[in-house]
């Protein structure tokens, strides 16, 4: 089923089901109000919920216009939000940028870092940024929502524990990052709000696409109106979702609402090296960083600047017949 | 006033108003049912929560007995949970047990980790805990609540959005930090679920104790039924809750409910060196990884082993009249 959260005023908006073309809603009121409450309660209420989906789906229940602009980040706050690095190109790419080498253990040991859960953007929400120093870059990602997760649980298992499945703006300020993780505690200031695709969808909905727990469908990356990326999320990951779930598990309970970000959507070239630009063929980049460390590789220097005021991104993901499944997030820079 | 929450089944608890001495309560249920509903609205129903604290302590309302073994933390779960290193002392002294120096700008640009906020435990609940090898410490500190709290605040002002203070143990594993702060990304898997105290107070509660925005009182923490710190909260602190707040809030807005730590409290010695336990007339240490550090430096080793099932923590403040503020944290290490 998909499901998404419409703004209402309420810090927590309102959980609706959403039809498979995303074309139009029907409210979940009386099976639970909030999106939270929903993953509060999940083996109770997700079969309501799904009998819902099925009857917006036959139109035998009275909809509305469903607008991605009217919807919030499916959970509009969260109790908790980790984001790994399961794509190891991303790290090898933004570390050569650092002249710093990948251990060893990266290949085995998932990165994963707390990432700020109190405020996250909606998905057609501006991005607030207060000094073009800072850097400022988009990471498109894929995310999952789990239930309640047991402390130790094995990434067997952790699959069970995965509930949806959205898209991720992982905003992130390159400027700060170098002076935070030289200070050794990691990211926080440097990783401001990040903003989640319109519609959260459960893995039974992607189908044949859904495979040991990632997407086998390209993340489709435009920037300022341009494609930027188009990465395969089922491709050059080192660790899946339901692993990285498993790793955040280690040593404490996940508790519902959990989300788990995957890291930075990052293919290699065909040849094995760094992947080529989407207009010179390749399946380009997530994110910003990326293309300037391609460019200081082939040409010495960065050359894309990271985003300013008024450039935008917009991040989404197609099926196999070209339709929309999570709606798109798309934002614009502004300064705050 | 004083608040706290109580365990009832749900995972957010029920909202109460704690008498001063922390005896009586009375359920905040018709203002606010919630700690975080509370905090969410706090204009609207912190007057009304006002003015139940003070119908408790004159006992015109029907009150019930407070049992701080019936409290959860005070925010059961948290949509933020940010912890500082306020005390440098600390930052020094476990720097030190790893060979390496404090940079300058730990002394002007404050340490900060973004800490799992999904699950805390309880102020009496045990500490769940997979391996003895992965070195179980307890860090007693103070932490503030925030309300809404602007992007770009600054110090002067975010003292006004610190709407509660309280205590906690920062659970950590001391075992797994260096591999963690060695991939650059923080505390992951070293940090897992925090216990705060049974109760939390507004600022004002603490009278001429609550200066500059730091308690000046000292944090009593037993370790196995004996004082083991006695550390003054208001010494040796080279920030203050409110500029921690500032920090947090440099690149985004925080949203109300965000609990803001201080890290470990921790006093240098009377000489200037480093603190010596209270058994020999110091203010002792906050946790251990700070007196193994002292036993290195004059022994050529730590003696003192981490937390093993069995070993309790207890961690409380008392006022200037020996009576307890927030109740007292009282935890034991089990085998998970």
């Amino acid at each position: 089923m998909k499901l998404a959260t419409l703004k209402d005023g309420t810090r927590d908006g309102k959980l609706v089901v959403v039809s498979k073309d995303i074309t139009r809603y029907c409210a979940a009121d009386n099976i639970a109000p909030t999106m939270q409450y929903a993953l509060d309660n999940w083996d109770e209420v997700a079969p309501n919920l799904e009998a819902l989906y099925r009857d917006v789906e036959h139109q035998t229940v009275p909809c509305e216009r469903f607008h991605e602009n009217d919807a919030h980040s499916p959970l509009p706050r969260a109790y908790q939000w980790a984001d790994g690095s399961a794509y190891i190109n991303h790290v090898e790419l933004v570390r050569k940028a650092r002249n710093s080498e990948v251990p060893d253990s990266f290949y085995h040991d998932p990165l994963m870092y707390q990432g700020g859960s109190d405020t996250f953007l909606a998905p057609r929400q501006d991005i607030p940024l207060g000094d073009t120093a800072w850097g400022c870059d988009m990471e498109g990602e894929v995310a999952v929502i789990t239930g309640d997760v047991p402390m130790g649980v094995s990434a067997e298992n952790a699959a069970d524990h995965i509930k949806l499945v959205m898209l991720v703006n992982d905003v992130s300020l390159r400027g700060l990052i170098p002076g935070e993780l030289a200070k050794g505690f990691g990211f926080f200031q440097s990783k401001p709000s990040s903003a989640f695709s319109p519609v959260a969808v459960t893995p039974d909905e992607l189908g044949d696409a859904w495979k040991d727990s990632l997407i086998h469908l390209p993340l489709l990356v435009d920037y300022n109106r341009e494609a930027f990326g188009r990465a395969e999320a089922g491709v050059d990951a080192t660790f899946n979702l339901a692993q990285l779930v498993a790793h955040a598990a280690k040593t404490r309970n996940l508790a519902a609402g959990t989300i788990i970000g995957s890291g930075t959507v990052s293919n290699k070239g065909e040849d094995g090296g760094p992947g080529k630009p989407v207009s010179e063929g390749g399946s380009g980049y997530s994110c910003i960083a990326e293309i300037r460390m391609i460019e200081t590789i082939y040409d010495g220097g960065p050359k894309t600047r990271f985003m300013q005021p008024g450039d935008t991104v917009k991040i989404e993901m197609k099926d196999k017949d070209g339709h929309t499944i999570f709606g798109a997030i798309k934002q614009e820079v502004v300064q705050a």
